[in-house]
C-alpha cells in the first residue's frame, strides 16, 4: 500500500511531472490529432476508441516522442503526427492484448473487449493499426514508415512468442528479456528514434534515442512485472496476481523457480501449468517470491535498464528535455503502482 | 449438386484458367516470397501463417495486380512484392475474420483460430499485417503506401460495420453494398490500382482500374453470398448455411425479407435475431429465398457489376491480360461452389 511508502525530498522520489510539464503543449496537439483520427461513420469505432484513448493511460509513448525531439531541440511540427501514429499503434495492441489475455481488469477498469466483445475489440484494433500507417503516409517519411512497420512486426513477433512461453516453467530469463525486448521495448525505442529522424540528426543520434527508449521499455515492463507479485506495492492498477493466473513466466517467478528448492519448484510447475490459481495460490507464489527476494532482484534489472537509458542519452546536450527523460527513467524504476 | 450445371461449351462456361495461366511465373515469383516473408524465428509464426496461406485460396488478389500489370504490358518486377504485400494484408484479415465469426469451417477446412486458438490467430494476422507494410516500404513508394493504408483501414471499418449490422433485420441493401464494398472490394480494387502506380500511369487509368477491382470485389462478395443459400450449389467451399446462423445480414435475406409476407417476415426476425438456427429452420430459410428468387435476383446484381467491371478497362488495348480479366468477371458470376 502507498501508506508504507515514506514521502522523501523531491529528488529522491523521480516523478514523471517533469516529463509531463515539458511535453504539455505538445501533447494538446496530438491529442487533437488522436481525437480527429479516431474518427469514423461507423460510430462503434469511436466508442471503442475512446473508452481506451481517454482510459487515463499516460501515453508515454508519444510522450517520449516529444521529449526526444526537444531534446534535440528540433523546432517543427511533424512529430506531432508521428507521435499520434506510434499511440495509435500502442492502443491497437493493448485491444488486441486483451482478447489474447482475457484479463478482466485493465489499470482497474473493465477492457474494451469485455464491454464490446472480442470481435469489436479486433476490429477495431485493426483500424487503429491502418490508421497510424495511414498517419505516417501523410508525414511521407519512408525511413519513419520503416521504423515502425518494423516496430510493428517486432511487437507482433514478441507476443506471439509470450504466448508461446505461457505456462512454460522452463522460460529462461534470456528468453524472456528477449519477450519484452519486442513486445514493449520495440515501440519505446521506435517512438524516441523517430525524433532523430524527423530533426534529420546522424545515424549515431538515431541510435542513442534507439537504444534509450529501448532500455527504458524493459525498465518499465520489469518494473510492471515485479509490481503484479509485490505485496508492498499499491493494490492499484491491472488486476493484481493476473499474470500467476494466466501462467505468464515474468522474471519474478523465473528467480523464485530458479532460487527454489524441489518442493517449491513442484509448486511453481503446477501452478505455471495452471492447476494452482486459487487466492491461496497466489498468496503463496507471493510468498515464495518474497522469501527469495525475486521483487527486489526484478527491479534491480530495471534499475540496470534505467541507467543504460540515462547513460545512452549522455552525449546529447543537457537541457530540459534531458533532465526530465533521466528522471523519466529513474521514476520507471521507482514506481510502486 | 454440380450434377446440376449442363456442360456448356468452354465460351459459356468462364474460367479462372486464362487467368491463371497470364499469372503463372509472376505467382511463382510472388509465392517465394511470401514464403520467405512468413519467415520468423518464432515457429508458430510460419506454423500458422503456412496453414493459412497453403491452404488452397485462390490468391486472387495477388493475380488481380499481376494482370493489371500485365494490362499495362508493364515490364519491371516491382508489382511482386507489392501483390505479396497485398496477400499478407488479405491473410491478416481471414485469420482476425475466423476470431470474429467464430465459424467452424473455412472452404470446408478447420479455421486456424480452432486449431490453434484465438489469441494466436489475432497476433499472428497482426505479424503478417506489419509484414505487408514492410514489403510496401521496401518498395518504397509513397502513393502505393497510401492506397493500401487507406484500403486497410477501409477494410477494418467495414468489418466493424459488417458487425454492427449483424442481427439487424432492418439492413438494407444500400448499407450492404457499403459494407461489402468496404470489407471486400476496396482491396481488390487496391490489388488493380497499383499495378498502374508501379507502371507510372496517369490517373484516369489508375481509376480504371480501381473500377474494374472494385465492381468484380463486390461481383465475387454477392456470388459468394448467394452460394450460401443456393440449393443448386455445390456443397463444398465454406459451411452452408454459416451466414444464416451468425445472424449476418447479406442481399438473398434482405430481398427475401423485402418481399415476403407478414409470417414470412416474423420468421426472418426470429431467425436473424438468433431464435431460429436449426437445420429445418436453414431450411426454411431456403425455401423462402427460393420462393422470392433471392439467389438468382443476387446473382442478377453480380452481372450488373461483373458488367461495370468490364467495361472499366474498356479503354485499354484488348490484349491476353484484358482477355482474361474479362474472363475472370464471367467467372465470377457464373460461380456455383
Amino acid at each position: 500500500m502507498s501508506a508504507d511508502v515514506i514521502p522523501l525530498r523531491r529528488k529522491e522520489q523521480p516523478s514523471l511531472d517533469p516529463l509531463l510539464a515539458l511535453t504539455a503543449n505538445g501533447m494538446n496537439s496530438v491529442n487533437a490529432i488522436i481525437l480527429d483520427r479516431m474518427q469514423s461513420e461507423i460510430p462503434l469505432i469511436p466508442t471503442l476508441a475512446g473508452h481506451l484513448i481517454s482510459g487515463g493511460g499516460k501515453r508515454m509513448r508519444p510522450m517520449l516522442t516529444l521529449s526526444s525531439a526537444a531534446l534535440l531541440e528540433y523546432e517543427g511540427d511533424r512529430h506531432h503526427k508521428l507521435a499520434a501514429s506510434v499511440e495509435f499503434i500502442h492502443t491497437a495492441t493493448l485491444l488486441h492484448d486483451d482478447v489474447v489475455d482475457g484479463s478482466d481488469l485493465r489499470r482497474g477498469k473493465k477492457p474494451a473487449n469485455l464491454i464490446f466483445g472480442n470481435p469489436a475489440s479486433v476490429l477495431v484494433g485493426d483500424f487503429l493499426f491502418s490508421r497510424s500507417f495511414e498517419l505516417m503516409v501523410e508525414d511521407g517519411s519512408l525511413k519513419v514508415l520503416k521504423i515502425l512497420s518494423n516496430a510493428s512486426a517486432v511487437i507482433a513477433a514478441g507476443e506471439v512468442d509470450q504466448l508461446t512461453a505461457q505456462r512454460q516453467i522452463e522460460t529462461s530469463e534470456e528468453r524472456y528479456l528477449g519477450i519484452i525486448g519486442a513486445k514493449t521495448a520495440a515501440l519505446f525505442a521506435a517512438a524516441c528514434r523517430i525524433a532523430a529522424v524527423v530533426a534529420e540528426r546522424a545515424e549515431a543520434e538515431e541510435q542513442a534515442l534507439d537504444a534509450y527508449g529501448r532500455n527504458l521499455g524493459i525498465a518499465f515492463q520489469l518494473v510492471d512485472d515485479a509490481i503484479d507479485y509485490d505485496s508492498s506495492a499499491d493494490e492499484m492498477g491491472k488486476g493484481r496476481g493476473d499474470d500467476f493466473r494466466e501462467g505468464k513466466m515474468t522474471l519474478p517467478v523465473i528467480l523464485a523457480y530458479a532460487r527454489g528448492d524441489e518442493a517449491e519448484r513442484a509448486f511453481w510447475k503446477d501452478a505455471i501449468a495452471g492447476r494452482r490459481t486459487s487466492d491461496e495460490d497466489l498468496a503463496e507464489a507471493v510468498r515464495l517470491i518474497e522469501k527469495h527476494d525475486a521483487v527486489e532482484a526484478t527491479r534491480e534489472r530495471a534499475r540496470h535498464f534505467a541507467q543504460r537509458a540515462i547513460d545512452a542519452i549522455g552525449g546529447f546536450r543537457q537541457n530540459a528535455a534531458r533532465d526530465a527523460m533521466e528522471e523519466a527513467a529513474l521514476f520507471a524504476v521507482s514506481r510502486r503502482f
